[in-house]
């Protein structure tokens, strides 16, 4: 890349943190691109039509970017200077409609496909976990299975709630019975809490799907043996990482829909991400991020690290 | 009523009102209620899927019952003590599905017409401004096309959002297109704001809605000619009173999902209260209270003494 | 008194107003003071041991204080300035017994014959309602029986709760049973909300207490004949100002600790306190102020303005 | 202004009043604009050096996009749609310097004149009140001296703080002493609370500058006689509307920086505007935002409409 | 258990754990019980008369059965679903007097007797520490000396503060002075932070306390040899839990009375806790949660996470 | 010292600790103080003119002073009673000039060389970080060269910002360039996050600053290596502590200018400060601290224990 490349974040020597218009990380916006003009966009999907407890995540896009003013450029742990690397813009919001989710899937889908064909890597900032799966589909279309790595609390394997098969607690599931991903490629992290049944687990174990839950999380020997699996397993092929807030501990992420007591801190977290350095990243996003209960932007100021740390990693490639 | 009476509140000098498990006012819980055991029951709708701002409605039949504790049992205003006129109950939420609003407005519709034909009235705390529709829908049939008393700063009159018909914008033209009431026996206090476009207003117009918005309410006369009207056209027949909280100034109501500054103080909403009184209430409810915008409790409060209010009118008829 | 006078606020233009340690007004600190040496002493009274619903009163003296410091010097309406009429200090804290109601309202009582014995009137911060009984014990004994002249929103004519006649709701049916005040020398303003039931009007119908409700407020006649009737009855007679900043509207004091919906507004309550222009004041207080229900300090500042009120009518005198 | 005008906001139907990068009402973004491009320029001055009391005014340009949101096109009280009377955009912020304020005026006067030379009206969104001295100093160059209606709760004529002569409690004062503005143009409302000392106001006095402080506010004749002498005096000249939020009340704008109690409701201050139709405006602000201590918006809502109808005053000429 | 069992939470796929009546875990509200009926009660117990600095675990009971619909029924860690183990019930609340401590102790002990009486063991939720008292007196007389195992920041064991025995800062010495338990048998986590003086610490040392201060938890071998000694003391003697919240660092729960930095995460908290399984609990509680100062549910969610905890505890016996 | 020592906090058994004026942890307020009378002098300096983000630092002595009434007297990790080896007390706020940093720095300067001259040591209360130059200044005058050990998340060697050589982001490089100190004599810890470019290291290279950055933090080896270098670096030699609250994670220091997720636990914090015991400490302060961005006092109550910790750390030597 050219040094005079123009796709970087706003000077804060010219213009300070606090002012003007607040894109993602104050990068141009660039609601189209062109074929290979973008390695990444940045994209929000305001929509949490899918939220069974708190709502709120259609504020986290706008509530991400807002925070994502203190965000910088050189990753130290990675030595990289991330927008020497990659061309990133903010592309915008995806068109969500709030009152209907398959709608809103359809044009996720169809932003996604879009971004794939011009050669684009997508990161969204959501919206609610069932964005997942729309993503999901695309991804599989663009690039095959992918394998998962999720960050959450929860396994996100329920079967419906009310007669609703698409909701925030289902898209491992549909994905998996969509065929879009195979359940043993599905590598979570932080996973915790009781159960509303013993059963809710038979669905994870009958598809093999791979869980660090913060018992084994405390155990440094099975965190490593984790990650290796990780690392062995998705060695050449595509992967997705999906950060779901409430993975990481409410005091450090107050602002989100379905707290769980008991989780990853903001540099655990970080940590396990470094050690995804070098695989493929193909897609990403964070989500159920509910500004309304957030404190002093602490879970959006979370958010914003977390993509930076996703464009460290598909920089890293 | 016999003055063994056991639907009223629990006593605060046995139970002080920081105490117990809370129920609209402290009243007994009747999730099930024979054919005139209740003259008048408080629901929940705990439903704010046709939200187009900030959603969170759906956790303000908790927020109402729980600020509810400080409402008492005499109005001075209309000396009468509610709980010796009414037997009162509080039947715990209609069963609402998030994920789906024509399964919710179904649930709603069965839910009053089982009351009705128990010889119940309701007084509903939503929930977001769609859960109206439902409601017109049984009220309609229970009683016949009801004059609708309206406290709001929009007049609920839009077309349709993102193709979608139901939505806390539209209850008010749906119930007309679908025959439930007329324009012109619609009574609209506290509009406000700017519109999209001029044509916005060509359907209230058409309709013939009365409208009180707040420039008109700054002058007396225009005051007193529109509840002279209302007075006239609705006596001896059926009325509906919907309250949603943004009809009052955000001052007073922060708690709310699509605030407009400008509105009516607490104080001229429970003026124009009691301004009815004498009419017969079948119906009433409290929308758009959104908790997670509130503080100290500002928001519930007006909403838990507005129910006291309702309560006050239905006991005066 | 001499332009030397060393008791004035603390000079902005040398510390910035948020700057130093925060006395009332920033005015000088006398824990102890001598005979004749201050006019007035703001005193702190840290108590909210007689709270029947939310606590924390017992943060108000310290957070009205911090409000303060935006407190200044000349009051146009009145048109005088504050410290060239009288000397006042910041007295500290009446040492409070936080688990014992008996105790500290011996404190009170001892330190406010104290301060009268040295010639000095005494303005206190609460602390909840409770306090004003052994306020008004040493009042009766320094100066007689006061009249007295009350914002809030309740009467404070119960009888007791829970056995236990001392309490926020009390201290006027027990200042009048212990004959340190007479009914009809009682008049309240701001009194709202619903009864318990209608035979709680009794005692202030029986004791002759005169009561400007919301209602009444509303017609102007109404009003000017209230402060007529005060203004004729007080006449040459001690009188005692207790705010209850629950007499004020919620949007206005959302600070406290038994919010009622429907109250003054701060401007309102202004205007009748200068409608008391002239009276002597012996004594007064700002009661049930409950700063963590405060936001941005609004119930504060309002707390720290009627103290300057309070101070200008005593200069008036 | 043809129909097919690119400069309206974002059609919420398409993308909801939640989504997308914010911009004044959405409107689109022009960091530069040519000769006759623009009617009005929406900007941001994200600078609060020249505040006394609380800081934080620098992140209102952010808020107040945000609330405006919300904001719609057709104002029924004006009965005109503002976007097709006028062409507006958002400009973004003028740069600032945070730590310097003398760079930062020079800065704001060099964006207002260019403005100007481009045919464009500016409204600016503070910052503190110190930002009003070098927006007049590009006034008077353009314009030649205006008549200033100033929403306030301070008359902002202070000599100096701390040896300092530039900041928010001085505009006005150096304005005169700059020969930008007469003082007999000045009219001032919603001035009240307390003075440091009588003779602060001997220059206000002096300086024939008109108030309707927040007593005589109370007197309909008074606030006639006000608004019909602004009328008459203002007939024919360039006007420019100063909206500190500080003069409406804290209950109804808490988010600000040196709050007095006892202002303004937002429903008086529309109405004082909307007494200003007809007048010239070149020019306005609303300053004083600090969103740190605002609470859901209830002052960056207030902040946007104020923004709305001095579109609306501007489209009304 | 039969599978019949209706001492079950409500299924929130039937209704959503944001609608109806807040018991504890939406579990049935049984208020009188009967002999063998339930093996474990939920119960309030809203007191905070003995606090010291912040006020407002009078809240509590209320706010932790909100967080509590979070809740669910099969434990991981502990392989078991409480309610197929355990006949639970939400009891409501002890009936207390908030302004009279002697008396809620007793309505304490009558409660906590009747219980034991029908063979229920009470988990309760305060309430300020000092309500540890009364249930330890009950404890001791239905089950002889117990084992303590204390979570707090603070050891309780204070002597007496303005001439008051009874507080939240003395239980631990009352009740060894009451003879109830015995020092060596108390055994405190969490303890941290500067001393009065360092004689307050002569009691602990001559009642044989046991203590794992913060410096101790962070070295792994004393950790265990805490948790050895616990577990060898303890075996076959009846064991009480009591968590103060302040045990956890205030990042964690903020939301209590009287907060020290530096105390252990959720995490750890719940760590210490599996490490007791096996224990006989006959009682527990957790207190200290003051509402008013929480922020998004925080220290709430963990006092339900702690009671539900408490109840694995308890099912595993 | 003689046990009559006057110089301790208020007894909290005669006032309790949310009553009286608030000092820090409740000690005499000495604005002017004789040689040898103080050991040490507590200061706050609430000065925010250096911030390039949040600003609001100006408010930190007050609210950590309010926060401090928790702290007590006997450290039991360091084994001594503060009061008893250390005369302090707190010498009120430096005179600041909001609106000029380079006057407010002058009166540091001032400041701090009479308390030196004294025979004072200070402690003080920012204010941004920015005033650690001045500071610095007048270490290097009355004691030469100190040793720096600073907690921060950032390096605060930045050349300027717009032009502005002095702000919160270069107070160690002016240092440096000032001679002031040496840059191989500064040590920091909980350095993290991303840099503008990789260049912006160089500084930090060249001038051989140790940083313990978070990833290095997390090896233990790396940490007591880097330990042991300040032990033997520092032997001797007069040593200056910096804490930038931002040093610690946002989820236990939210109210702060610029957060950074990552940080140190308090828990850390405290730890790492107890290495440091015997150095001799001839100075220290706590910095930017933004309390309207606090929640629950959180970040003021850190700031009070770091105080406290200073002192232990001062009274160890």
């Amino acid at each position: 890349m050219s040094p005079e490349n123009p796709l970087k974040p706003l000077n804060p020597l010219e213009h300070p943190r606090f002012a003007e218009i607040t894109t993602f990380s104050r990068l141009p916006l660039k609601r189209t691109f062109q074929k290979n003009e973008l390695d990444v966009a940045i994209v929000g999907i305001p929509f949490d039509g899918g939220t069974t407890f708190r709502p709120g995540a259609r504020f986290a896009p706008r509530a991400v970017r807002q925070a994502s003013v203190l965000c910088r450029n050189y990753s130290s742990e990675h030595d990289l200077n991330i927008y020497e690397k990659l061309r990133v813009a903010d592309a915008g919001d995806v068109q969500v409609n709030p009152l209907n989710l398959k709608k809103t899937f359809s044009n996720i889908e169809r932003f996604m496909a879009k971004a794939h064909a011009m050669g684009t890597r997508v990161i969204s900032i959501g919206g609610d976990h069932s964005i997942l799966l729309p993503e999901l589909r695309t991804i599989r279309k663009s690039y095959g299975k992918p394998i998962i790595i999720q960050f959450d609390a929860h396994t996100d394997t329920a079967d419906q709630a009310w007669g609703e098969p698409y909701h925030h607690g289902t898209p491992i599931r549909r994905a998996i019975e969509e065929n879009l991903i195979d359940g043993a490629d599905v590598f979570q992290i932080g996973i915790r809490g009781p159960l509303t049944s013993k059963s809710q687990d038979d669905y994870v174990r009958e598809q093999k799907i791979n869980i660090l839950d913060m018992n084994a999380f405390e155990i440094s020997s099975k965190r490593d043996a984790f990650f290796s699996k990780i690392m062995k397993r998705a060695k050449g092929r595509p992967c997705f990482l999906t950060f779901d807030v409430d993975g990481v501990d409410p005091a450090f992420a107050p602002g989100t829909g379905t707290p769980v007591v008991g989780g990853l801190t903001s540099r655990e977290a970080f940590q396990c991400l470094r050690r995804l350095s070098g695989l493929k990243f193909v897609g990403a996003n964070v989500v159920e991020i509910s500004p309304a209960y957030d404190h002093a932007e602490l879970t959006s100021l979370l958010g914003a690290a977390l993509v930076f740390e996703m464009l460290a990693l598909m920089a890293k490639q």
